[in-house]
């Protein structure tokens, strides 16, 4: 990949609102960690315990602390939160590529479709009747956007993601590849022999600031929408059902299962491969283990988890036994405390 | 999104086979909760649970059984099943776009595909030689249809659907966008320093009336075909290993993980995220409860789970804790009820 | 699905390198399982539990070890290890089609892209600029290449599968459809109020003869590459966080969940739908039992589990509630003991 921005360190004192102590004409041409930077690169420190690594850094600069400042040999930009510093970093040196201008001419568009000027589309999208696209927003090559779609502006949709019709989003909304917005929740009514489906009415209604991981699925709604709030983050091969409602800026890690009908609330994390049964409700800023599930609802924020931790599977395999048999295992301890106190 | 099919009550008595008690002119123009339609909706009461809402509900009429009738103020369409004759009302009000009729131009056909003449295939969709497909079929934008495979009558394929070469599809088969049906089921031989890939020689083969979610995978058999049956309905983002038989009318909840070679009987239920390791058999009316994970054979109906419930998490610690000492507590226990029986 | 290729014995028999002992003019067009096998069709013994069946057995051949060819009726082709040259047997008998030679007309390739001549590209597949693509490489239908990848020789990309910009893969690579390689992985620094997006700087890097599933995601690394190993096979609906390293020939079942930055080593066994919390390292030859959750680093080899095994859901509820109070549990037990201590 071609890496050809740079900047000097009084460049990017301004760019990221840091105090520079050190050589404002040192050239940056990149970001690293601690242990891995090279001369022309920046690195941070975040986390008090890489504190050890400054002393051997080879960045020509560090994102840091003042309070660290004197601990660090090479230049410093001094900031009040590193990582958000070095996040907002991480900008200027993207190398992502934006898509190119226009719309390419194998994309197939509906004539009723109205597409701000600077929006681009890409090789092989298709675009339905009556969507309508906002300043900006870029359509990657083979997405489908269904008809009757909104998009604010700024959008930014990875090849081959699709939209089902009536899907709304707001601005700067990212969605990767591969991910289904607004397909069919899964609803049915068996009628003693086999499942009638039950139609999917509702649509998906998505904020501003939402990111959307590869080959998630976020269900359109059966009579009422679907809602995502603003500055929501979803990782890769999430899935979330029908009538969900999440809290704005809640952090959806990679490949949670949401079922339908949950409310979440505002600035929870669910973590890695958790998962929450239909029709709960889970209160703001609750956290959720890795693999966690949340069998009822939460009322209060906290961290929560269920599970057992790994262990070796010869130890495991006695400790399910008696897993299996805890109930009997704690009715056989009463007994005892039962004839303990008689004595 | 447009919603402009509306009926009076006495046509949806017709249409539903319901018994109307009110106003057979009064215009029902969509659906709703009890506790959210309007005016001009139609609502539903199947669980006892929310009879209280009947009493304030604005909606214009309500499926309901006969013996709830008296409590309900609203027009009423009288029903045996009243969750059943709603998902048949959500089919008269469903608003999802049919694919337009024909043959998209930038569609890729080989010469030698069978294409009923009512079929429909969207914008660069792909479907390769010595294919069949049924009447009324719907073929999505930018779907994918390999050699040789076989669609009966009224599929629907929505957009970025996935056929390799030999899937064998019944009629009414609904499929969801990001699909993928047929891919190489997961074999391979280690022959001590690396693994040998085992080519799969078989296909897939899928009943009549199923419905598959957006993201699912079902892999080809190994050497015989994987095998869903009729009326299966599977959510979102499920994987079926290949050489798998899923009996009909069973329901696989999303992100479910079913290993490959496993049977699975008639009208099960596996949970959201719930799993089941290959080469098992689980026996009809089984229902195993969401991130399950079902680890040998269930040889009876009912219903099955695995995991601990979630906690919070400081508490949790503590009980994992003596979870992994399991085997070690309840030889103490022994120990004591040995020693208490000497005494 | 046409099945027209045949083998005689005496030419399997070399094709295979295996001793034949029996009839070498027999013809076998096709392979089966003991139980299945037909006339015409090869079979193998592996497993010595499915002896029995060779007795019955229809096959016209049977690969199998010399020291059970005495127990076996039919035509025998002896083999060192015979799921190994079985495997090597499908290879001879696998009905995959190969793409079409050539680029379809429909392609729409940068002219910046440099393709060897013997490069087969599909319908509607994308080629970005700057992609480099080796001999003998097959892109199918849909696919999407961005820019800067570069592909060795003799990969194999099933059609709608997406590679993000600056994606390496070495020679013999297999991608299934549906699978994102390269999307942005998941990293957001909290400012105390939203969540700033880190971008994601880094790569993919993919070794020699890596298989990736239908639906699997790779996430691009944040400053430095995400590494897959030479031999690594991952199966369908995996997850692969940013900066992970995966180490030769290791395997990866179907929906596992792997957080950013986890190095796994060589010869290891991630099970179905088990997960790795994120920054762990994992060591050779490990091997994860089905919906594992591995929550800190292993540094040894061996098996591991975690979860509870599955039981009837009535028993369950009794023993969750127990494993919920398990700690206080232990607690009454250490209160007997010392009492009786005492005694």
């Amino acid at each position: 990949m071609p890496q050809n921005k740079s900047y000097t360190l009084d460049e990017l004192a301004g760019l990221l609102d840091a105090k520079l102590i050190g050589d404002g004409q040192c050239e940056i041409h990149g970001l690293g960690t601690l242990a891995n930077a090279g001369v022309g690169q920046l690195s941070f420190l975040s986390n008090p315990a890489y504190i050890d690594q400054l002393a051997g850094t080879q960045a020509s600069a560090v994102i840091i602390e003042e309070k660290f400042a004197s601990s660090c040999p090479a230049n410093k930009l001094i900031a009040h939160d590193p990582y958000v510093c070095f996040a907002r970093a991480t900008r200027l040196f993207d190398t992502t590529p934006s898509a190119a201008p226009g719309v390419h001419h194998s994309a197939v568009i509906d004539p009723s479709a109205r597409l701000a000027a600077s929006v681009s589309v890409g090789a092989n999208a298709v675009i339905e009747a009556n969507v309508s696209i906002g300043e900006g927003s870029q359509i990657g090559a083979g997405a489908v956007i269904g008809q009757h779609c909104v998009l604010g502006a700024n959008c930014k949709l990875y090849s081959s993601v699709t939209l089902y019709h009536g899907v709304k989003l707001g601005a700067n909304v990212i969605i990767h590849s591969g991910a289904v917005i607004g397909a069919d929740g899964f609803g049915f009514a068996f009628d003693g022999t086999r499942s009638i489906k039950i139609h999917q009415l509702g649509g998906v209604t998505i904020g501003d600031d939402v990111d959307i991981g590869a080959g998630t699925t976020i269900d359109r709604g059966a009579i009422d929408d679907t809602v995502i709030g603003n500055g929501v983050k979803i990782d890769n091969q999430v899935q979330i059902g029908h009538n969900c409602t999440i809290g704005e800026h809640t952090i959806i890690c990679g490949c949670a299962a949401i079922a339908g009908s949950v409310t979440i609330g505002k600035y929870c994390i669910m973590g890695g491969a958790s998962g929450a049964v239909g029709h709960i409700t889970i209160a703001d800023k609750v956290q959720v283990s890795a693999m966690s599930l949340v069998s009822k609802s939460i009322t209060e924020p906290g961290m929560y988890s269920s599970g057992t931790g790994h262990m070796k599977t010869s130890e495991w395999k006695r400790n399910i036994v008696r897993f299996q048999q805890l109930d009997s295992i704690v009715r056989r301890l009463k007994e005892i405390e039962k004839s303990n106190d008689k004595n």
